[in-house]
């Protein structure tokens, strides 16, 4: 598998005219930041770099510029536009022979095809392959967070909703992604690793089970801490107040670094997320209490039925 | 001991005419923010909490002000005087008496009084006490920081420097203050837990052998990360690029909360603090990499002398 960055990224620097630039690395590359700032200040730019801990494009470092022209964002892709940031991340060609082994398992003659923003750029491709194979892949717009057709984040799947396809095929790693598909589309959906080259059909019935429980235990709860997000993407302090008018037990907390130390301390009985959703799908184990998503703490509420249960999204 | 907060809290947020209010709680006093809110609420307030990590008045979570009127920051003395913020701390009563315990380590008939802010208001009575027993006790102003006479921070002892005695008596808990006085002033110190009664001398030369030894361990560093704090009162960029402008080998680092993670990730071989000057003398142990005070990474690029050690403070 080869990667290869989007595009020359000192030539779009340059044309900004930017002389202060500040530098933000996701965590898995933070050790890339020291040797891009030396290359930087080699060509004449004042260099600052994030410390922050950053899981996603929803999570700019804003306050660097106040001492900067310019933010590079390095590792991913846009959710929203902005003159002063500049976005750097990396393609990465998979195996489209590969694919051979997703045959078996597909059972219509139409399916949604969805992946991440590393492999975006060969669903026409993928595309083609299915169709040697008999099968019409179909690629939608997703919303203005995932600007590419076909393409899906952690928590924003509507390019897999908008395909109308009852099957969806989603490529790329992990369980969570598929899992979101799953439960966003409540179609059929079958998962390919280009790393693993392996095919599985997805389940979210554990994941389901996991919350079932989770809202049953957060019905013992006497308060509620109603988690909003500082982060530039993930801020939704609207759904946050419509949920605390639910109930005198909820307040409002700003957390920007939602940390399992913070939620001791604060000591209430159980939280409310509205920052990142997979804090409460993915995150449940690492936190001393249960971590419910909006649509969960409406259950708690009376306000919706278990029947009605929708994965959160920030669309 | 008995303690009891500085004013009614209540009066003082009705003056200001505030109706949207955040709270902000050190660690140690979280878990209360949730009743208090709960009081607010019932007497017609909209409230959030900060649910960020807070360690002083230095650490304002003036984000809130985005959607408060005013900011409620409980625990610690103000550090700046700002309209939107109103503090509340506590004021706690020692044993005078048990200041018998200190008479047999004083040398001199002058000593300089310094405290922490619980203790401050006391400092006249502690004053009065010594008189009694033929020592004159030194209270002096210290910097906009300590805005009583007398009082010292865990990173501002100008106060101590002021009173121009030989011999300093301090009134508190725990080691650092104490170390922090006596690296200041260069003075004799003798300190005073007022909890355990006891009284000692203070030795900073245990604490002046590790710094040197994490100074020699740096001297081998390929890469430094100049830290840089996003905390109200901690954010000190000039000292950082006077600091980076010293070697081509550092770089100036933004964190807003400094953990091991973050250096880890970071991947710099050694960092330079210039936030919280407690986080190089009293974290040490928790990071994974030398962290240096401003002073000692001027030692280290040669500019300044080991004899001339001075310890960082905030003035």
């Amino acid at each position: 598998m080869s990667s290869k960055p989007t595009s020359d990224i000192f030539l779009r620097l340059e044309k900004t005219g930017a002389k202060k630039v500040a530098l933000q690395f996701p965590e898995g590359l933070k050790r890339k930041a020291c040797s891009f700032a030396t290359d930087l200040r080699e060509r004449g730019y004042e260099v600052i770099i994030s410390g922050e801990p950053c899981w996603g494009a929803c999570d700019l470092d804003l306050d660097l510029l106040k001492d900067a022209d310019i933010l590079i964002h390095y590792g991913h892709a846009p959710v929203d536009s902005r003159e002063d940031v500049l976005y750097e991340y990396l393609r990465r060609d998979i195996d489209i022979e590969a694919l051979e082994e997703v045959l078996p398992h597909l059972t219509k003659k139409e399916v949604g095809l969805v992946t991440t923003i590393q492999h975006v750029h060969q669903l026409p491709e993928i595309k083609e392959f299915l169709k040697k194979h008999g099968i019409t892949g179909l690629i939608a717009k997703g919303s203005e967070r995932t600007p590419y057709d076909g393409q899906v984040l952690g928590c924003t799947f509507e390019s897999a909703k908008n395909t109308g396809a009852d099957e969806i095929l989603f490529i790329g790693t992990g369980v969570f992604h598929p899992l979101g598909v799953r439960l966003a589309t409540k179609k059929r959906v079958v998962a390919f690793d280009p790393y693993t080259k392996k095919a599985e059909i997805v389940d979210a019935s554990k994941l389901l089970r996991q919350r079932f429980a989770r809202i049953e235990k957060a019905k013992e709860a006497e308060s509620f801490g109603i988690i909003v997000s500082k982060k530039s993407g993930q801020k939704r302090l609207d759904i946050a107040k419509r949920l605390e008018s639910l109930s005198d037990k909820a307040f409002i907390v700003f957390i920007h670094e939602v940390t399992p130390d913070a939620l001791l301390n604060l000591g209430f009985d159980a939280y409310v997320n509205t920052a990142c959703p997979r804090l409460a799908y993915d995150d449940q184990a690492r936190f001393p209490k249960p971590m419910l998503s909006p649509q969960e703490f409406e259950i708690v509420c009376g306000v919706r039925d278990w029947e009605d249960y929708e994965i959160d999204q920030i669309i």
